[in-house]
């Protein structure tokens, strides 16, 4: 099942998206009665996919990074794959969603695209047990790590250089029947594929992420977990269109704009 | 005037302290009508303090701390002083209250305390001019930036060192009218004198370092920027008792338990 939110006529909601571009008249989606992170009824009443804006599928209270958790790139980055996970926070204030704009960084010179498979927290946990982990993941979506790279070379910890406002675009939906462990993970610019690897590449599966991190910290329903990024990563500039695809969710879209 | 955020009889609510220890009767709370981040009045209903719970002051989206800003106290563990601040998060899970227990974090073996000045964010704000910082201050609290120093150590970002449930006390109250340039700090534990440091030793001031962070990111009402740590950080053990006072402010006291 797809959840999406979404705002129309300055109301927000989420819905079910049912149907994709293949449909006749297009995707639409069924209002969602309740909230999804508890019980929920499809009210039945639908709206065109296409007469809604789309907002960022969660407002997560905090999204828990990993870096380094594809061989490949952190081998074209010069560096190691860790021994223990690399944890980082992306706040609050960093999330936008699908169509959102990507306002560049006044302070960097050298905005990356990250392209990552992120997973949906749907109840409160810590120190989960590994085969307890699937039950606290209400669902995955996608998202782009956004990282300014010299920023992050150059300060030692990475809380502006991957914090910064509209850093983390999310969306476009909530995918909650995925089987995440071999998903094709894409990221194009200006229609030019950039990354390409699969989930199955990740150091570190899932579970393994998040039995460390709520080892250390409670997990709240809306908490997002970012699972690192394929080889591949390279600059943004302000005009381009930056897509990011995972098998099986669909594609998130964002343009970079100056910052006003 | 000092703001206190305090729950009796199930309810939570917002008071402005009178008086102190030396005050016959001792201190009470002037129960406030509407919320201290917007206009607001004194009811003229007074409670004893010693008839409530004081809560956190505030409830942050996030806490931005800062690292090695005091230069005796990066000397002591070996590191220089930065050319740029090291900005980290501590998520909103990690904030507790005067009183609350701290639970000493089962993947670490030498948890350390931090005495600090927290300034609290009264309005919303992003890329703040120097001249205008003292605009978006609602006032100051204590602070103890509780670090797993062994995790600190061994992983590259602080996320899980910094970021674990419980490490971030805040309190007693929010001190609305105080000169923050220029206060003694000090951190004690079971009663004894730990840390002993001016507030004017910081080698980057408040203004410095909130243009520093707003110049990347928004900052929320509420949101919590702690300005770091005087030398003769140690370590603490189960039973211990912790307490961060500053002058002007008054005492945060927590104790240290095993984590359940």
């Amino acid at each position: 099942m797809r959840i999406a939110r979404f705002s129309i006529d300055g109301n927000v909601a989420f819905g079910v998206v049912e149907g994709d571009a293949s449909t006749e008249g297009g995707p639409v989606l069924d209002i969602i009665k309740g909230h999804p992170f508890a019980e929920f009824e499809r009210s039945g009443q639908k709206i065109p996919l296409s007469k809604v804006r789309l907002l960022p599928p969660v407002l997560p209270n905090k999204v828990v990074g990993i870096g380094r958790n594809y061989a490949e790139h952190a081998a074209e980055l010069g560096n190691e794959v860790p021994e223990i996970p690399v944890a980082f926070f992306k706040p609050s204030t960093s999330v936008i969603g699908p169509g959102d704009p990507i306002a560049y960084p006044s302070f960097s010179s050298e905005l990356h695209y990250e392209a990552e498979l992120a997973v949906v927290i749907g109840r409160m946990c810590r120190e989960v047990p590994r085969e307890r982990v699937k039950d606290v993941i209400l669902g995955y979506t996608c998202a782009n790590d956004l990282t300014a790279r010299d920023v992050q070379q150059r300060e030692k910890q990475w809380a502006r250089a991957k914090g910064f406002d509209t850093s983390c675009p999310l969306g476009p939906w909530i995918e909650t029947e995925l089987d995440p462990t071999d998903l094709g993970i894409m990221c194009t610019v200006n229609g030019e594929q950039r990354q390409l690897g699969r989930t199955a590449e990740m150091v570190r599966s899932i579970e393994d992420l998040i039995v460390h991190i709520t080892e250390a910290m409670t997990l709240l329903p809306g908490d997002v977990v970012l699972t690192g990024t394929p080889a591949g990563v390279g600059p943004l500039n302000v005009g381009d269109e930056v897509a990011v695809t995972i098998e099986g969710i669909g594609t998130l879209t964002n343009k970079v704009i100056k910052r006003g």
